[in-house]
């Protein structure tokens, strides 16, 4: 019997494999799907030629089986729902047009048949969907209407005689806007309106809120069907490769089948029946079986935001600038502290999201593939996406950004990819949920206790609601309990510096601030209600308060997993480096809220200097392990684009 | 006779004005120049078309008068320092393209022949220059080559036997690179090389340091001349109709008199004089003659930044969402705290930069148009254009970026210009000097009191120099000393909440931060050279806090500028309201190191949660005003050029 050994394994090798996590196989396959020319980045401003060659990129992914992931076996999928979010992610290493486009067609289209559907729907679109036979589009948002989507203007009322729905737009407002696809490519839209039907009460019509409907809007040459006016975005900060347009509805009519009738349904007669009595809590059901797109924008952005700061930290290894005094070469600017300060607290807190979002993709492939419901868990998934999804998206705006100036003027050249991925990414923060009203969300079920009353709240009213309802705040520790535990029970919480460095304190200080400013901030709602005779005015009071606990609360759930993964890392090098990488990350968070911790009696004055000497003594220690720590973070080479990092004199 | 009356002015006028300063004039016909059909804000990705049209743009500026103005009268400009400067930062109101086109030919390009030539050159180009019946490139950048200019590496060698210089780059890193005009349009660059002549003591040649010559590159038809190679940037994150481009030299040959000889020449017989003996400070004092080109970048930038904050302000004016459980209206985004705490002290920042940018202007006026020579103001002047130039830029990333964010989707879309504008900008803080070096910069002359010797030094260097010299670090105040005193004389300093919104309380503790941290970083410098073996350790080991004292000491200027400003408005309520934007801003950039404040204990932990408070307090008192604010930016409504502004439902 041959023995086959595995080859030795680099600790970048290490790196890697523990930051894949859970969803390693399905990485390395889709790593070695993209190694071809056809998925080498590229960049053409021209959205024609863009348009086209996103749309052939997604045909090899269909033939390479990974458009299959987000579907169930029985519909003609694979079922593996972690595999489709985590593969939709990777191809933003690639291009992010075809992330979008992908997560468009297979994720939100594909997912609104696949979640609000029912099998007349499953056996009729899901391999079409697959096979790019029927290409989709999510016709949600209005151009009135974005964060508020309970307050959609469009109507899809049933007109029992003819058995169908009549889709319209019966406002300026109301037309769908931003949807990709709507500008060339799709030939059907799923289209959110608000559902009439006929009145029992003498109404003419009532309404049943937000449905979905599946909804045909151009026949096979393109054309816009009748009563159908498509538009195009034309030119937008990027992404030229997804065909964003605009729709507008004059009365088009839809069999009564076509709506997507798994949480409300309306009968021949105009009869309206639903598993769920409550309004808005139906509708943020039918939401919340679409969390996966929320999931995967975020892990997108991160993934890009890799990219970026492989690119960036590979060029600073190789870029010299002055002379220094004690020798003829140029100093390698990655040696400068300035510069580690720019790239290493980044680098720190692309493997602390990574680690987040892990946990996230095995929570929603858990609860997405398990038979029984739990409202309860599928609440905190979606707040925890909510949550990553801000956290994510925010740093990738600003951690692509930091990498394009530590370029300098070669950063600034297309060649060099780093503007398209800034470009790209740029809309991420506003898109699948803006990160502000997410932001708010996050603190809303954190404040509120997941109470079901609240969902169809506007922000005022469920900030006066927690003020009658909100008692002890419940910190929900993240899967790792034990490990945590464990770390806060050897906490330090002494004046001694290395006491920053022990990982129970940095949790402790951490926890302490989540819970701190989340009981804060109900007290104050409290005082402001009471206070205020406009309830607005007492919102406002509070608003930048209630957005911070929330942010703190992420940034606690991030810490905590960084500390889970490191945990399941099999090599002490790696392992290592990401505890090093782990303070970095816990002590940059605690010196951008130092004067809280100091205000709050958490970090004395003379502790609170020893936190900055601290993330500088880290970028010190890590300095010769920066291009492992780069190449742990998966980026494969042939997927940086970067005409740079060929070297200086290099035509690109 | 007839009385004319002058109209009366609205409070957004007396704005406007206040801002505009003593330039004014010059910016009102600007605007009247911008105000047609070839102005207006437009897209296009294509390289081609967007750099005929900004050829095109310039032809209009040139028959408008607005290209003579930074040429002296007798070489055939009109000699108006100020107004060249301002004119063209006017420009990115309209097109960052055309106003960085227009900055290398008649600021970069002109201002070397202008400056560093002398009779000979300026009779036969300034004229043709002006006219752009030559177009020139400012070919200093080499690929190996950006902030340590000094160690460029194009040699100039001069051959007596043919009285001509022979251009050369000797290695891929030599290659000029980034070059606007390089690409296409440029038919002569201004080159920067190492001056070789004939050696005195046995060496073949011998240096002379960077200096500067004008080189044919292309002839009528395009074509590079013998020995030229041009190359094509392409396409870059903004900036489509700026012919960015690469230069190789294979010993190109220019006759002697193509030396810009103001400052260093060469006889037929390659006897090198020139007034100035030092090579360093002879290299620096031709770079300080183009200081206007830093000043035009740092000016631009903000006011690009001033259109995108008028977008969105304006935007979050009529944009609602969500609905107030008082009434059927939906929320005007504005109202919210946080959309309020997004842009206002965005806007203070703003209004705080241009008056800083504006007492730079009237300086570098003064300076270049006398007479006599100060080198010590000299000095000052490029100091503070550094400082500014890096306030300036940095700002307009920030705010674009915010006030994209604020507009949505919306935001992201080409026909609502803030991705645009994002894009054009995006350079201004790595080109005209690196942000991060040309902080140090700032830090290097504060803390060696603008010592002749440091200045060829490398940031290592010259931080090893200033142990040795640093004595007490010398605050300059602004030309605004009788003012400031006043109210730093009536400061407030006790545990009232009020009194953080007394100007001389803030103007005190910008002065202390800034003083504290200069002082402090110079004791570190001594600490650190004496105790660390290698200088380089040293330099790290305080390059962070070397960077921090550089920008208290800019924040402090703006400050000063600001309260300056306010008192040359001639309108009272104008005047009420930048005093409550100059508290917005003085109390966030507080807010933003108030940990620092707290830990030198300029600031009790009481009084620190009142600095939040204040600048909440400022936003809603602000609030109904905030129209009237936006438009005092001084952004005519034609370059707005944000299609979201007609109102939703309309296409683009």
């Amino acid at each position: 019997m041959a023995i086959t050994r595995e080859p030795t394994l680099t600790t970048a090798d290490h790196l890697r494999r523990t930051l894949d996590g859970a969803w390693h196989d399905t990485k390395e396959k889709v790593r070695v799907d993209l190694n071809r020319d056809e998925f080498l980045p590229h960049y053409t401003p021209d959205l024609a030629e863009a348009r086209a060659k996103t749309l052939e990129q997604m045909a090899l992914l269909t033939a390479a089986g990974n458009a299959a992931n987000g579907f169930r076996i029985e519909h003609g999928g694979t079922g593996n729902v972690g595999a489709a979010v985590t593969s939709i992610e990777l191809l933003a290493m690639s291009d992010l047009s075809l992330m979008v486009k992908a997560g468009v067609q297979w994720g939100l289209f594909g997912g609104a048949v696949e979640n609000l559907g029912t099998e007349r729907h499953h056996t009729r679109y899901v391999k079409p969907t697959i096979d790019l036979d029927l290409l989709g589009c999510f016709a949600m948002t209005e151009t009135g209407h974005g964060s508020d989507v309970q307050s959609l203007e469009t109507t899809a009322t049933y007109d029992p005689d003819a058995a169908e729905f009549v889709i319209h737009s019966p406002t300026p407002s109301a037309r769908k806007d931003y949807i990709g696809g709507a500008a060339q490519h799709a030939t059907m839209a799923a289209v959110f309106a608000q559902l009439l039907v006929p009145g029992t009460d003498g109404e003419e019509t009532e309404s049943k809120g937000v449905h979905c409907l599946l909804v045909p809007i151009r026949d096979e040459e393109g054309n816009d069907l009748p009563g159908v006016t498509t538009s195009d975005c034309g030119h937008k900060g990027g992404l030229p490769g997804v065909d964003n347009g605009r729709i507008v509805f004059d009365h088009v009519r839809v069999p009564r089948e076509n709506l997507l009738n798994r949480y409300g349904d309306v009968d021949e007669d105009g009869n309206y029946t639903s598993p769920i009595d409550n309004v808005s809590r139906r509708f943020f059901t039918m939401l919340g079986t679409l969390v996966r797109g929320r999931i995967t924008v975020g892990g997108s952005a991160a993934a890009a935001a890799r990219v970026a700061l492989t690119i960036a930290t590979k060029y600073a290894l190789q870029r010299r600038q002055f002379s220094s005094p004690e020798g003829d070469t140029e100093i390698a600017i990655m040696d400068y502290l300035a510069h580690q300060r720019r790239l290493l607290p980044l680098i720190a807190q692309a493997y602390a999201l990574a680690f987040a979002q892990n946990e996230l993709v095995s929570t929603l492939d858990r609860l997405q593939t398990s038979p029984d419901q739990d409202p309860q868990a599928q609440r905190e998934l979606e707040n925890r996406a909510a949550g990553l999804k801000v956290a994510n998206t925010a740093f990738a705006t600003r951690a692509i950004q930091e990498c394009r100036e530590a370029c300098g003027g070669a950063g600034y050249l297309m060649e060099n990819r780093l503007v398209a991925l800034k470009a790209d990414t740029d809309v991420f923060t506003t898109f699948e949920g803006d990160n502000t009203v997410l932001t708010q969300l996050v603190a809303k079920e954190l404040l509120t206790g997941y109470a079901d009353e609240v969902q169809g709240m506007s922000p005022v009213e469920w900030m006066r609601f927690a003020v009658d309802t909100v008692g002890d705040v419940v910190k929900k520790r993240t899967a790792a309990t034990q490990i945590i535990q464990t770390l806060l029970d050897t906490r330090q919480d002494n004046e001694e510096e290395g006491s920053l460095f022990n990982r129970g304190t940095q949790l402790d200080m951490f926890g302490e601030r989540e819970e701190y400013l989340l009981a804060s901030a109900a007290r104050r709602l409290q005082g402001a209600f009471k206070r205020e005779d406009d309830p607005f005015d007492a919102f406002n009071f509070v608003q930048d308060h209630v957005l911070e606990a929330a942010r703190a609360h992420i940034d606690r759930v991030v810490l905590e997993a960084f500390v889970a993964g490191i945990d399941e890392c099999e090599d002490e090098t790696a392992k290592e480096l990401l505890g090093e990488l782990c303070d970095i990350y816990a002590l940059t968070v605690i010196e951008d809220n130092k004067a809280w911790f100091i205000e709050h009696r958490r970090l004395s004055v003379e502790r609170a200097k020893a936190v900055t000497r601290g993330v500088n003594e880290r970028c010190r220690s890590l300095r010769p392990h920066v291009d492992t720590i780069a190449t742990g973070l998966g980026v494969p080479e042939y997927l940086l684009g970067a005409a740079l990092l060929d070297g200086p004199g290099t035509d690109g």
